[in-house]
């Protein structure tokens, strides 16, 4: 499965479990990221965005990490991203998701 | 000023009446979409991703259009968007925006 | 498949045009009611709970719709839920709600 | 009063300085409790759900505790509320309410 | 009772069917209408400026409405609210209720 | 510029890296704090209730502080926008922000 973002510690618990709805989420998962025309990385920049615009911080700084790690994003496709944000959700869920980001660059 | 899908028919009369704050809106807007590394398509789709997950179904209908009509998205670019809809913020703003979309092409 | 709430006019189309999507939709819809120890009674009525307590008027609608015609759910019970969307959510979505409810039942 | 679960520990203090808010928060808590067919603790179950589908974890640890101690709900029935949140409001609400919800039992 | 905004057409029938709940509701407005040290107009300008910053478009005219009528608030006066909205939630909610105003103004 | 509420730690690093950005928020910051009719601290109050209305703590923090330090703000008047926030967004992010203030002013 390509996204670890969500899924956190309590998945391999949720995974032992409670099975039937670990398979439904990683079902869900892998139909969300089988795009037919957008690649994975404008997938997963779509998916911080949308994380930083609802000021999800904890989402926000693991989809940060993502980006960096698996398709090794710069801070200025990240800020890219973040101008989204500022421009459709406002100042307080850019200002939260500029902090994430020069917390995790220093 | 390339972005035009918040701005509705109101804003003739913002600027008209409050140049200061219409001044400072267009100084932000061309702010957002001036990236340093991610196309103006790419912007614009994370845009249509955040206001789809906010189920902000009037500038999500707007985004699809300007989509289409500027850089000539088709269907499933959109879909493309919108499975992140549905992983990052659950089944209802995606099934909206399906629904959006889905008004559009008929 | 129990629950057609969110699926709406577009579901459908979406089968048809999208089929992985949907198979994880109903994937995880089949999982998500297969409560262990709750009935389906209950489970519908906290999800009327919480598409209320989001102002979504048109899910609260269906769900009440669909409360009232598969388990006869009385427009005390539905106030009933409405009760916990004032004390949670407050007195917006509270009433919102309320005059969907209002509306259904002249 | 049944309920406590909003008024932590900043409640005495609106008690004694602000006994006019503090009388019509009481007031409104004992009419959401005094539902007509529903009982105590489905009415609890819906207000976990909500605290869960909008990201509130204070809330939603405080209302699963609260489960626990006063009807000595399972674990099992705190997730079958969680599947609700997991349909209604998305994988992010969902991870975290489990998440919450593991640190308790551990 | 000094606020009417957000009863609409639904409150006399609450207050014929559901009594206890209507009076909880009457006491917490009276309760938090009764500020030790802001006027009227100004808590009523702050609960126009809440209600548009969450995009609650007919909260958002109620209270305008209310706010003309009850205080002779002028369309400079509003705007002066939105800016807030503007700064603080961003430019959909702000562009919303311009379109709110101008379609009152005319 | 007046309101550095927002701004917190990383905006001098925005200013510097990302300069196109953070002159378009000031010019933002300066439009909307040039009301016509109300003055500063009637539109720092509004801002408050906003900010406190959609829970976001920290920003309701900064608020309080700076309403406090700019223009001498009483808990009385403070309460008195978290009445508005308990009538518009309900009781948890009244007891919120009501802990935030207890917790600035011991």
């Amino acid at each position: 499965m390509k996204e670890e973002v969500f899924f956190g510690e309590s998945m391999p618990k949720v995974k032992k479990e409670y099975k039937d709805l670990y398979e439904a989420i990683v079902h869900l998962n892998e139909a969300v990221y089988t795009g037919k025309t957008l690649d994975y990385k404008t997938q997963k920049l779509i998916a911080l965005g949308i994380n930083a615009a609802v000021s999800d911080e904890r989402a926000t700084k693991k989809q940060m990490l993502s980006a960096m790690k698996e398709f090794n994003a710069s801070k200025d496709e990240i800020v890219d991203v973040l101008r989204m944000v500022l421009l459709t959700a406002g100042m307080p869920p850019f200002v939260k998701a500029m902090r994430v980001l020069y917390e995790l660059k220093e």
